[in-house]
């Protein structure tokens, strides 16, 4: 059987990439205006998870994101059931931001909401709307930043009428500068996995394709006493704190992942010619079982598509490996000392599984890096 | 006759002010983060149109907005006429975030892309995807902003097929702290209005039902030369040099007001209890003579929602008029003294247009306020 896949859900990405390498080069052409005033950005910057200033005692990190279509499940779970997980919404808005931001090495300082509805009925449903605003309020509290304003406009025409489009920005600081995470991989590093909590805002046409095909829908269950959507929409983890804790520790942080597209082929997000080889996969979990299963979705589109089971990873020095463990465990997240980086092709191999990405699997073109 | 207003456009915002206050209770609850940071907000910040954190020597300001529904215009013209007005939209986009964020006093620094499509179809038109990232770029220039990055989403079922939601944030720098414009306004400071281009991106849902009740449409002369399609396109004024010229010029703003959503009655934003008196209304200009017979729109329901060719106020004390002004014109803005600030109810005056707005005409309710 041919099984679904990520490329078969019908957006042309060769548009939307002819119009990110346009802005690319646009956005190239203003960089003047930071020597006006007497700063500058980091070399290589762009196409990074978050834009860097460099100010005399600190980088100013700056992320624009968005959750992409992840509530159209929620609406569908809350017209099939009654059950509103827009608290589990408002996080993941969050979630996309900060854990962007957080691979600077920046601790978010500040987020704001965007939410576009194409009708203001939308607001109509109360518990819908109010736990939209707690869940942004909670994801915020989890990433140790204040919610500092947004925007809720009404557009008429360009939103659909029962959708909301949410998004956001954060800023962050890095301070002290050293505690900026430059990618400086080297041969022999350890990478650690911190546990996701499920797909995140990440492959979620894919599920929703598998849950029309589905007799049961999202009410499905799903093997581990959950439905399919109630497992979809576990909130995203936010890795503020674990960044934090690994850098107040005193260790460096090499490399920060936040495993959103492209799964975990992301870890060869660096240009570097390195091989990320990942020892210790860790367990998929119950959901990435069951989408296997039903979409049929083939094991490596499954690894190079979804989290399955890690959504972010830290590289280390291997000495350093224990001590980080440790210091991101004392925050709750479940991590684990998964792979190794090795000299070699820009590559990622999880031998056990018997996977391998090379090079052009992850080009710049499909790397979904923002502008 | 009746006549157009816009309360009758259709959006419902009892719904989306519930809503706001939601949010505003939320994100109020999220405070103490800034506090783990050492940082605090100023008092009475949030409402404002920019988002402030206090940093030791400086303030950062954060904006999170959306163009609204004006490319819709500018979507009708390039079906009509072939010409693509997006460069003029870019512009759009980057104003409605960076006029906002220079009413704090801050300077913007970097300036990030929301750019979300219901299909990626929408970028097959190359004028118009170049045009908007030109555009973004031009305007990022004439804000003396760095075009940081960006998000471009294609958000099928969202986002209506044919359509894009653009938005994206802002962060600027105060510094120094004196340079922070608190709304210090006392009575007998003079108001200088900075002109309009237009409607700039707001009241474009009147706009639009204007332009289906003409049988040329957009394609109406106006009687300036121009169709009512190009007057409506015209790209939105960069405020921000005008901001920094009084400011470098050693001159205290008071007060500066982005004339946004609610037209003039935004003048009297801050709560104190001041009467804006407006002497010299200055000419509203071709469309705007044109958007009143065609509507018809009513005198005071047109200055109650439109700019009305001021796009911008500034209130500075009366010796420092002339200064101002002409610090302000050496920027290429045309610029005037307006008015007078009373001692008083809060309220708006045009006594020579007969027109007068009281506390209730302008509620914290529908100020447009961010969240």
């Amino acid at each position: 059987m041919s099984g679904l896949t990520y490329q078969g859900s019908g957006v042309d990405y060769d548009l939307l990439d002819a119009f990110k390498r346009e802005c690319q080069a646009a956005a190239g052409t203003t960089r003047g205006a930071l020597a006006a005033h007497g700063l500058t950005e980091p070399p290589a910057i762009r196409g990074e998870s978050a834009y860097l200033v460099e100010l005399p005692h600190a980088y100013l990190a700056h992320v624009e994101e968005g959750l992409g279509t992840k509530n159209i499940v929620a609406d569908a779970v809350l017209a099939a059931t009654g059950r509103s997980f827009y608290r589990e919404i408002g996080i993941d808005t969050v979630a996309t931001i900060v854990n962007d931001l957080v691979t600077s090495g920046a601790r978010p300082l500040v987020v704001a909401m965007h939410a576009a509805v194409g009708d203001a009925e939308w607001f109509r449903h109360d518990q819908r709307r109010r736990d939209l605003a707690a869940g942004f309020a909670e994801g915020c509290r989890l990433a140790g930043a204040v919610w500092g304003g947004g925007e809720t406009p009404a557009l008429k025409g360009l939103v659909q009428p029962d959708a909301i489009v949410l998004a956001g920005s954060g800023i962050g600081l890095i301070e002290p500068k050293a505690r900026r995470i430059v990618g400086d991989v080297a041969p022999g590093d350890a990478i650690l996995f911190l546990a996701a909590s499920g797909v995140h805002a990440n492959g979620l046409t894919l599920c929703r394709r598998i849950a029309d095909s589905l007799p049961e829908g999202y009410q499905t269950p799903i093997g581990d006493g959950r439905t399919y959507g109630e497992a979809l929409l576990a909130p995203t983890p936010l890795y503020a704190n674990a960044v934090a804790a690994v850098q107040d520790a005193g260790i460096t942080l090499r490399y920060a992942v936040n495993i959103t597209g492209h799964g975990w082929r992301k870890l060869m997000r660096l240009a570097a010619p390195l091989t990320y080889q990942i020892d210790t996969p860790g367990d998929e979990g119950a959901l990435f079982r069951f989408l296997r299963a039903a979409g049929p979705i083939d094991l490596k589109e499954a690894y190079g598509t979804y989290t399955m089971g890690a959504g972010f990873a830290l590289i280390v020095r291997a000495s350093d490996a224990a001590a980080a463990t440790a210091a991101v465990a004392a925050t709750g997240h479940r991590v684990w000392h998964a792979g190794t980086v090795l000299a070699g092709e820009r590559s990622v191999t999880v031998p056990s599984l018997g996977l391998a990405w090379a090079d052009h699997d992850l080009a710049l073109r499909d790397d979904a890096s923002p502008i």
